[in-house]
């Protein structure tokens, strides 16, 4: 795409809300039943009358959220997102605090979502269970290659499972409300079973309880994630972009909470017993179910006992989620390259990762996700329940210093403003904000406290690592550009060598040496000599003859090698040639063959390329590589860069 | 060492006697086992009344072999080995099959002699039990570690524990005659169980029995590798070199011989019961022995019956045998690089392993050995048994080509030669290369033949894919070789472009930038500018205002990238350089960091390596890296080259 029409594609709301909600919608997928499961430690009459407690404060949560950002959306429309807020807000180590945590929280994205799709398709399509591990990397692979390839129309693409997704939920939702009002609503399979306490947790205390409560309340804040992604996509909407972003928002919380206390809601109708180890914690008639019970999602239970008779119903429901997981997933594939980009922009990164027009660039982000979400699908054998205990806490790493910078820069154009109306907006956004830190900091702290041991510990470990990586990274350019700095008034690096002293490396007369010789003299150095390096003596009688016999204008001067080395003469030849005139610059042609394979390449070349290594630590030498184009290299030059695959959501910025 | 010095470490035979007897000696520690075994499939009582006939026939194999070899001795004693009597006589693809199958030999070699050291060392040190395969990769990467290092002193290094493994099987012999004709030599452990045939070999028929025999001296010949490395190693041996070697192969066999026959015989008369498979075969009391049985190594059985009341002996044999077979693995570590060296040096393998003063080119050779030899170790669980079946082949492939080789040599000589003496002795000795040829080749046959199955498929699988890739490497190079070639009264190439076009990249005004332009006049060509790549317009225009503001004397060009590419604006650019004339040489200066830290290396140049890669591919474009040495790089130059570590054997050739 040519940089005149960037910025052409914008979104309309109908299209931007599925583009960005597919991430926190299809939450609902998994966040109730990790809700169910953990409160059922304790029990399933507890988990079954409790559960919507724990909803409602998940409900709670989202509307804080939703809130806060929709004064992100105004405030920071240029799509830097959490980054940005606290970058400018708290300044460049909480930038790059966020950016460590968003980093790894796009990784889990990807495993939760596709663990997710899978144990759900599994509802549905028998054969796919046992398999999980190898159907979850498949699916990774199958993203990794179609973002690799680039998807241009991934708007529509984006709108159409979405929207079923919402749709089939919602329907299932009134069918079950009806067939409750009816009394006609089955119950699920499992609602016969007897779920037992695991051990330990049979007789708790109120703050053992209260602990266990907080534990269900952050795996299901799960379905928060993504929220975040409008803030980072205002660019890409129609005008007025942030108005419009700010009611995508909005509808966005309204549907995810619909759609979350719909399935909460279903699941204690239908009376769904879900364990998080269903052989020793189901029951029937008094015996344990055993390894070969097989427990379904959540949804997948709910919608068998809703369209009971209707098996379509079921199959579309486990599709349309599957699909919308996928979805989810991809979502992360397009914003873990672009925060890599603004990172390295930045110099936190490597800068290779910013070039826009280099689709290496997001190829090698699209790899490294792909690469870091496999690694985790196999370790935590694609069990949602194990991976959700280290999502999240990146999410709400970012959504705290975000509201915390955004208190900040409410609290710095206070200072600035003096128009009451306009003070009292921002007293009032400021509250908002506020309120935001607060929610987003207490739910940060009960995630990590309930869930560290059970790995967010690896999770926060992750983002220390990037955090130093970055910091370092950042230390090391800043270094380098302030040592090549050119000082004001400085004019020693304009002053010229004195004079140029050619050389040219030969080893044998073939039509390399001859025309890196022609390019030699076409620069008319002062001084131009031919040098070889003398391992065999006879060898070099034989070319000093041939030498002589072709009449070759130039001196070629022997090196002696006594102990049949090849960079050691040549590089003492230069230092000595440095030494004797320090302010002459000296120039080593080295003949080249340019071979089309890359194992032709291995036969080749190699001492020249280990002194080219060599002499760069030279001050005062420069080496022209003079190449030689065999036939075999015609027609297989690397390709030219590209333009990176691009899709709406990079919108223009 | 210098190549002045080279030539002067010649060894006395007393020191090239353990140096290059090492290997065939040491299998005398599983070349007995490897017999009885095998004879053993069809019962015990067949095994130990017939072991000595099959070691008989392996002796006058041995005998027939070492006749052979003396001849070589005395008409190639350049060191060449094989590899050259198959080149010379027979033409350069017997000699690239003969080089194939003695690299394969080599890694054999290594896998099978550490293995069997394993195995003894197990029989002395109960801990080694149960880890051989970790114990003998550990070994491996021991050796390699030493030899990448380089052994200076390796001769009389040799020397003591061969001498001493010599004396230990010789005093352990006659102790055992003593005692055997006292009537005090005890039976072995196993004499008292009864050795059962495997099924399907209870009751053979005639055939089947012989094939059981040939299978059993087919195992037996391992008693012959490393035969050849006296006539490989002629050069180091003192003067009359020729002389002296053949001796020291005479002595060599006969010590050989001896250590055989005596190992066969003392089993023989310890009545060692030794087993394919222990646990199935072995009973005691109509019992079978079961999986807990521990079978030691036949060495080890018979030093415990010969030196039953004196432990120490038992200790003492075990331990230098260990030794003896690591040496003798040792040895594979000499010869396969310098083999890589001669192949490369033909053109058969990439050239760079041919420089003798790169220590790389051993170095690589070294570690493709140890490769390829833990992965031996690790897939055959470091059972001699089934090493010994890839075995075997590959020298018997280079003995018979080499014989055959030597058959042609006297049959050329005999054309050239007058005198009835000379002509009479070269008759003689034509026929012992006569019968050395037609003995080894029905060795290879009956190898080929009674292995194949049971691994030696794998070991020809493997001569035949390294023989493929040896002739198109030297295709390649004879291809190349050709097309680079001055032809007589070609004076195209020594034609002058007519003009210097140089070209600047520039992106950001700083030091190297700078170094380069400074660098670009200094070698005044017929035109000069600078070129930036114009990705954002404002960072061009700034870039321009500090061009103008600091008075740089060259012109800046923006090329416009529409699509903000790097590489390709330039290519384009070049390339219309190029056609508008097509005489001129275009020199594209690029200036370069150089940082010390590999890490580094990766946040730097990218966009640049990519831009000279792509322009090496263009005729008439010379790309001169100029090099800003950043103070992270100070003392970070790579290593030079240096001698490769050279052993006694490499001698002078």
């Amino acid at each position: 795409m040519s940089s005149d029409r960037l910025g052409e594609t914008l979104l309309p709301k109908k299209i931007a809300l599925p583009v960005f909600a597919s991430d926190p919608l299809s939450s609902v997928a998994y966040a109730p039943d990790e809700i169910l499961l953990t409160l059922g430690l304790a029990g399933g009459a507890l988990a079954l009358t409790n559960s919507w407690k724990v909803a409602l404060a998940v409900v709670v949560v989202m509307v804080v959220v939703v809130a806060s950002y929709r004064q992100n959306v105004y405030a920071y429309p240029s799509g830097g997102g959490d980054y940005e807020v606290a970058t400018v807000n708290l300044g460049p180590r909480a930038g790059v605090g966020v950016a460590s945590a968003l980093l790894v929280d796009y990784v889990l994205t990807v495993a939760v979502s596709i663990s997710s799709g899978v144990q759900n398709a599994a509802a549905a399509f028998e054969f796919v269970r046992g398999h999980e591990v190898e159907v979850a990397v498949g699916l990774i692979v199958l993203l990794t290659a179609v973002n690799l390839r680039g998807v241009r129309e991934s708007g529509s693409l984006f709108a159409l499972p979405t929207y079923l997704f919402m749709a089939s939920i919602i329907t299932m939702a009134v069918v079950g409300a009806v067939r409750h009002e009816r009394g006609t609503l089955p119950l699920a399979e499992s609602a016969g079973l007897e779920l037992l306490p695991e051990p330990g947790y049979e007789a708790l205390g109120t703050l053992a309880m209260a602990f266990l409560f907080l534990r269900a309340f952050s795996s299901g804040c799960a379905a928060l994630t993504g929220v975040e992604a409008i803030s980072n996509g205002v660019p890409a909407f129609r005008r007025p972009k942030s108005r419009n972003a700010a009611t995508t928002l909005l509808l966005m919380g309204i549907i995810a909470i619909t759609l979350l206390v719909s399935m909460v809601t279903l699941a204690r109708w239908t009376g769904v017993q879900f364990a998080e180890d269903p052989a020793t914690q189901l029951a029937i008639d008094g015996r344990l179910v055993g390894d070969d019970y097989v427990q379904d999602t959540v949804m997948g239970q709910v919608s068998k006992a809703v369209f009971e008779g209707f098996p379509m119903g079921v199959v579309v429901v486990s599709l349309v989620t599957g699909l919308i997981l996928v979805l989810a997933a991809n979502t992360a594939f397009n914003g873990f390259p672009v925060l890599g980009s603004i990172l390295a922009r930045d110099g936190y990164m490597p800068r290779q990762l910013h070039t826009r027009g280099d689709r290496l660039a997001f190829s090698n982000g699209i790899i490294i996700l792909a690469g870091a979400a496999i690694s985790l699908v196999v370790v935590f054998d694609a069990e949602v329940t194990r991976l959700i205990q280290l999502y999240i806490v990146g999410v709400f790493v970012s959504f705290t210093l975000s509201q915390l910078g955004m208190v900040r820069h409410w609290n710095r154009h206070l200072r600035l403003e003096t128009r009451p109306a306009a003070r009292r907006d921002m007293v009032r956004r400021r509250a908002i904000s506020t309120v935001g830190a607060v929610v987003c900091g207490v739910v940060l702290i009960v995630v990590v406290v309930t869930k560290f041991v059970h790995g967010a510990g690896f999770a926060i470990a992750a983002m220390a690592v990037l955090f130093v990586i970055m910091t370092r990274i950042s230390r090391h350019y800043a270094r380098v550009s302030k040592e090549l700095q050119v000082d004001p008034g400085e004019t020693d690096h304009t002053r010229l060598p004195s004079r140029v002293h050619a050389i040219v490396l030969v080893s044998r007369i073939h039509k390399p040496a001859l025309r890196a010789l022609a390019y030699a003299r076409a620069t008319r150095p002062s001084r131009l000599e031919a040098v070889t390096v003398s391992v065999d003596p006879a060898e070099t009688a034989a070319l000093q003859d041939e030498w002589e016999r072709l009449r070759i204008p130039v001196q070629l001067k022997a090196l002696d090698s006594p102990y049949r080395e090849v960079t050691r003469p040549v590089v003492e030849y230069v230092k000595s040639l440095r030494s004797d005139n320090p302010r002459d610059l000296v120039v080593v042609y080295v003949p080249e063959y340019v071979l089309g394979r890359w194992w032709e390449q291995v036969l080749h070349n190699q001492s020249a390329l280990r002194l080219k290594t060599r002499l760069r630590f030279m001050p005062g030498v420069m080496v022209s590589s003079v190449p030689w184009q065999l036939s075999s290299s015609a027609g297989q030059e690397p390709a030219l860069d590209a333009p990176a695959p691009g899709d709406v959501r990079r919108g223009d910025e």
